[in-house]
């Protein structure tokens, strides 16, 4: 059978379960920019790719000034039959003798690995070994002196893996035991790319004397060896494209079909060209792609398969010069294009919570797209290039797709918006929000909740659920009756019950739940008065691998047994069995104190708001789960409605669907966000239980919840949160999933957490689900929100290809519930290294003060 | 030359400009659901589409139940020598002989059109006739009796058009004369799945015995006759797929970008089948597309043209069973869907702004999908079927595609979301952000914005303006100190100066800037309290095709000429030389007083907020420019910052590409949302002087604007916004735009907004860019947000094909920047023909009242 792209991942998968290994994590992905790099698709087989790829070579490298050209093939089938780089190395050499060319030229043809069955043919001899692949090594070189022997170009052409049998790649490789997995052939192109060249790339005008050719197999979505499409299989470079179109009958659909296939994977595709069949298949062609893509046309290729060409290629240079030209421009442009970006940011945007005299140019990181967890980033050190870097910051908290799920999320946000662009919700109906609405009531609302309001981001799904507390509490303690104010409403004032360091969005009536914080005074919201009561609450925290319970002023009792404050692993945190607990009871007596205290002031606690078991913006703190569950018991024994505000917490991020299943109780409305769309586009939801969706209904419309947004269940957000919703949850999609669907498995790996809670540095940390967030031990204005104290670690993180963004002197790191834990043990491990230097960087400092 | 899609365009658009026709409109696309209707796709030609066709045809008729079947070509090029109509109309024949079938069966084939060479060949002789295509009316019969001759079945086979050559639709028609345009090809399509099946499809279990095909040409991207791409073109109908994939080597690759294809044009794809070539390529198609599409494989169809194929149809039958199966399950599922949806939606969705006690089930719109302006609603009235219903909302104001941006934005969507997903924006930059910053400053922000702040939507783009404008104006007026709070502060209660009738959105600060309202009251949010200085502003109106000054009480002068009050024409009410007219100092000294009265108070007015031209949710009430005008003009000597709304009025929704061009002024601040990305996905920017932004420059983060959402800037939503931006204000793409690209042709037909206006039932009206409002003739609780007096008219509309929503006894029909304005007068046809329909109703009801 085929060994295919889900089971291959899968068996992939299955080998990180042995113990974890302290090797270094491979570097993150370099790819040069000091002279253009194309990927040449083919819009059908036999469209003529290495016809143009040879084209371009003779190009490049038959003219006046010295210049060198890499062919690179990484899988070639039907060898040694067909070798597109002998193809290629072949034709430079007739075409040099043909043309004369006054410079001398240094050709060459590598063919690397191979499969048993080619060695067999090409050496007469197998050793019998059980490897997939064999070194082949099989060189050629020509060298072609031309009328001034001083200067020369160079062609190398290199095959990286050849099989014998002239079918699909996959097949070849299944046949002939000889499968290279994709992480192998990505690393092997990664190297051909690096040092292939054989120039340094860093001398000046280098753009124009160099460039290489990625020449794929088949068309756009053909099968690698692994079976994983090869669009797919080469996406974490995002060359960009050369495609080769279809000239026949047919051949506009076809290679309008490939374009979109190339778009749909976020390639750039720089030209397109094919061979003449007297269609005018361009005409078409152009109406359709303009503005978009230029179109070339090649005379017709002989049908005669002993023509050796050399007639067609003559005929055929001006194109080729023109695709050249066209090539060199698009590379240049885009590279000024990535060399001008930071500076034109700086310029125009006005970035959020972002000082911006204390962004230099050289720290806007220009992000030049995303492919699963990673970001590829431009840099500049001297030369040029691309890299990767993990998204830690989990861009803001809401990155969830591995590169599968991004693929697929791709083409449902095409499909959506062609289907439905954006249509009206009101007594509307469609299918993405219906199947978004169903899945969320029997996911995160599962046994509580009726309802789905859809609104666009956290903030307006808390303003959202506010205005239901508040209905739902005035009519069940008589301040309206059946939706008509009394006088009771007109003096009543209506408060929240909510905790310290909480955090429910930017917009004023989100900003009201919360307590008073450096997002909150004058200089950021005249408005703001804090519409709330506040407490301070419990916290629980890891430190030398064990947890703690930290008791705020006011809450500290007389007297606290051991067994209270202290627990010996994270899953005693979460236990039910503290209810019965003498804390449980000390926190009872609390709380029940400070609900009666404020039933005695002219204002009302009309709902209770809170993040379940983590805090983020606040400062990434555990609220002692115990707490929360006792705070809710005591909010809804008074009827008190609870709102759940799981923007952060929910679908997966602290290892279950919900934080509320920490808690093990439910609320009366709850507020998602962020990961529900997978984390691609912006869309929130407020559930309710039945009840409070009663407390709405009435005879007119102004009892109705008259709060909106233009785009309330757009399409596209609630097709992207149907298919995420599912992706997370089903064990064939998430690895991570538990078989029963319900916790993901432990992502940071406990020994480097250990080590981590364990570094004189480090003050607390928490590991949960995708979160592992530490607090730096700092003093004096080293801590807090506007701290610019872990800069240097986090210099150093983003050098090791880890993008963060701190919370002050809290660094936090975030993965996808889709995330490998092996990607997160490199990150812990990295993290732990730029600890090292950190640690050992202050105790310079503080030496050299004292000194 | 070729008549290419956007040429073709072009041209039938410039038919409109003739004077205007009272022909009726035509009725709206109505697809029966009956029995299945399926689209069949080839991957590429040549791969067997006809004899799919003719083997499911043989499935359905060659059973022991009458069946009817359809086969429609509605594209037949090669024609006579190739017709496949006639080819399943042969092959059926010979397989009722081969298979002794038990039914007898009526086969019948039709050409209907054809080309005069085709004419030529066929009859021997031409007419000469100018005429693109002829009505040819070919017809064959064969009447073939089975053992049972009572019941027979049917099959019907049918080409609309035909060319002879056998090249490309496009190629041939351009060559034939003989283009018929994509309009006409729709509309003979429609007719034929009307009425070609001739049976009624009323009768019981008529689902399973009734089934049409339509078979395009060529591969899913191939030309049409007018060089439209088959997917477009019959996009408005998306019939469910079957696509016929490519067993060859290439063969995956072909097949799977040809189901993307026709996902990026929002078709689903019921089943994908596919002759074997002993390559396996259904094992990676099955891997590939899991869970998406079922996938059959065919015996390998026999190489020897001779073959009559009897034995292949033979071999084939089971896979052609089940292909059938699969198609009528699909049809079934999808219908029972449909029926379910809206029962599903009323138990689950909480609509915003909708009295769910007053929506029966019946009342539930079911949206298919979206086709440019046009809904495709599922209906049922007796018998099931799609129709049309142009989105008069506008979807709540967001609507801006036609079909083919649409088309754009679908393919753009899958492109951001693969290359980018959703990525980091903070001191970050990256390319759709960038683009579409720059064209924001370099459009609606030209002249004055200098940075551009993204958030979700119009009320935090209104939040965000609030507090640039508190800083602002704090600095400006001493109440800050270089960002340090100083004893000022704590004392300062800042306000906005707004007009009533104005609104900003529903988060509780944008609501805090709007005066009260039916929105604002303790029922709806108890924390609103109205911090702001409400003016009652003048307005202006249309009625009986003159212009009329409206002045609100308080604002009226003791004299006022008549040339002030009354205004020939919409240009004279914006025109700049009233800023000379006694009114103008009327205003100014009103307005002196207004703010010299509201400086003596403690609190201060910080800001100024308006929706500049329109106010739309207050009622869709045009406020005197002049008076606007005035106003800015007034804050702005006082530094006090201005606040445009141009959530509703920006990008072309007036006219032009902001309303403050209408004003001939320019705010400090200004929100821009809905239209901003075309219409497709949420997004929003508010915009800001320089000095604005140099208010938050200091040395500490907690001086930044900290205010930001997790989807900040993302990469789907400034994609769309860029394109839509461009596509608008683009002459060759947008043809409603002047050729200096400033603004929009007038769109609704002069006369028929003087009859609208002139209408008994109407007490005023506005029109203006995509904007047609008027408001009903309406008492007491008629009139207002909560009214349902226009009710029946609304009712009325939908059956018309417009789908509106009232505010109130305020009704409004919304179209694009693109919209053809041929389309905007069937509207006004259809209001004027409901108006007459409900003035008559009222006097009904007011005589019964009386009698």
């Amino acid at each position: 059978m085929l060994r295919l792209r889900r089971n291959f991942h899968f068996s992939r998968h299955f080998l990180l379960l042995k113990p974890f290994s302290t090797a270094a994590p491979p570097p993150p992905l370099h790819l040069p920019l000091s002279h253009p790099t194309y990927i040449v698709w083919g819009s059908n087989t036999s469209v003529g790719k290495t016809l143009v790829s040879a084209g371009l070579a003779s190009s490049f490298l038959l003219s006046d000034s010295p210049s060198h050209f890499l062919f690179l093939k990484p899988i070639q089938t039907g060898f040694p039959s067909d070798s597109d780089s002998r193809f290629v190395f072949h034709k430079l050499s007739s075409l040099y003798r043909r043309r004369h060319a006054r410079l001398s030229l240094l050709a060459s043809d590598h063919v690397l690995n191979a499969s048993l069955p080619v060695l067999n043919t090409v050496s007469g001899c197998g050793d019998g070994s059980e490897l997939a692949m064999c070194e082949l090594g099989r060189y050629e070189e020509q060298r072609l002196v031309g009328e001034e022997s001083g200067l020369g170009s160079r062609l190398i052409c290199k095959t990286m893996y050849a099989w014998k049998e002239a079918v699909s790649p996959h097949l070849a490789a299944e046949r002939e035991s000889g499968v290279v997995d994709d992480a192998l052939v990505i690393q092997s192109l990664q190297s051909c790319l690096n040092s292939g060249l054989g120039v340094s790339g860093e001398s000046e005008g280098a753009e124009t004397r160099a460039m290489c050719l990625v020449e794929t197999a088949g068309g756009v979505a053909s099968p690698g060896p692994s079976g994983s499409l090869q669009c797919d299989l080469y996406r974490p470079f995002r060359l960009p494209c050369l495609l080769v179109g279809d000239g026949r009958l047919g051949g506009i659909s076809g290679t309008i079909s490939a374009y979109e296939t190339l778009k749909l994977r976020g390639y750039d595709v720089a030209a397109i060209i094919f061979a003449d069949n007297g269609l005018e298949n361009e005409v078409v062609l152009s109406s359709h792609l303009r503005d978009r893509v230029p179109i070339l046309v090649l005379p017709p290729i002989p049908v005669d398969i002993t023509d050796d060409l050399m007639d067609w290629f003559d005929n055929s240079q001006k194109v080729f010069d023109s695709l050249k030209e066209i090539m060199l421009s698009a590379y240049s442009k885009r590279l000024n294009g990535l060399r001008e970006m930071p500076k034109k940011a700086k310029n125009i945007f006005w970035w959020p919570f972002t000082q911006h005299k204390l962004v230099p140019d050289e720290a806007v990181t220009v992000i030049d797209s995303r492919c699963g967890e990673n970001f590829t980033v431009f840099k500049d050190q001297g030369h040029e290039f691309m890299t990767q870097q993990f998204d830690a910051c989990a861009s803001w908290w809401t990155q969830g797709p591995d590169a599968a799920l991004q693929t697929e999320l791709a083409s449902d946000m095409g499909y959506a918006a062609a289907r439905f662009g954006h249509v009206m919700f009101p007594e509307n109906v469609y299918e993405p929000a219906l199947e978004c609405a169903e899945l969320l009531l029997a996911g995160v609302g599962k046994d509580w909740a009726s309802r789905v309001y859809f609104s666009d981001n956290g903030s307006t799904a808390i303003e959202i659920a506010l205005k239901m507390a508040f209905r739902k509490f005035s009519i069940d303690h008589g301040i309206l009756d059946s939706q008509e104010c009394n006088a009771e409403a007109q003096r009543t004032e209506l408060m929240v019950l909510a905790l310290n360091g909480s955090y429910h969005g930017d917009t004023l009536g989100a900003m009201e739940a919360q307590a008073p914080s450096c997002y909150t005074g004058f200089l950021q919201q005249p408005w703001y008065s804090g519409r709330g009561v506040f407490l301070d609450p419990p916290t629980v925290y890891m430190h030398g691998g064990k947890w703690y319970l930290s008791l705020p002023v006011g809450l500290q009792p007389e007297t606290l047994r051991l067994e209270n404050a202290f627990f010996n692993s994270r899953d005693e945190v979460f236990d039910e069995k503290r209810d019965g607990s003498d804390l449980a009871e000390i926190y009872s007596a609390y709380l029940s104190q400070q609900l009666s205290y404020s039933s005695k002031s002219k204002s009302l606690l009309g709902a209770l708001i809170m993040e379940p078991v983590i805090q983020g913006a606040g400062g990434m703190h555990m609220v002692d789960p115990l707490f929360q569950r006792v705070l809710v018991k005591e909010c809804q024994d008074k009827k008190i409605p609870v709102i759940f505000d799981e923007v952060f917490t929910g679908f997966w991020r602290l290892g279950t669907e919900t934080a509320a299943e920490l808690l093990h109780c439910v609320p009366d409305i709850a507020c998602f966000a962020k990961l529900m769309t997978g984390g691609i586009i912006p869309l929130s939801a407020t559930l309710a239980s039945n009840s409070v969706f009663e407390s709405f209904i009435g005879d007119s419309k102004l009892a109705a919840l008259l709060h909106g947004h233009s785009y309330s269940a757009h399409a596209l957000g609630c097709t992207a949160a149907a298919k995420s919703i599912k992706w997370f949850k089903n064990p064939q999609t998430n690895l991570n999933i538990n078989s029963e669907g319900t916790s993901l498995r432990e992502l940071w790996d406990e020994n480097l957490v250990y080590e981590i809670s364990s570094h004189p540095a480090v003050k607390r940390v928490v590991a949960l689900g995708t979160l592992f967030a530490l607090e730096l031990q700092a003093d004096g204005s080293n801590a807090g929100y506007a701290s610019l104290y872990a800069r240097s670690l986090l210099l150093k993180l983003r050098e090791d290809g880890i993008y963060t963004r701190p919370l002050g002197n809290v660094i936090y790191l975030m993965c996808g519930p889709c995330t490998k834990p092996d990607s997160c043990s490199q990150l812990l491990i990295k993290l732990l290294s730029g600890l090292d230097d950190f640690i050992s960087e202050s105790r310079e400092n503080l030496e050299s003060c004292h000194s």
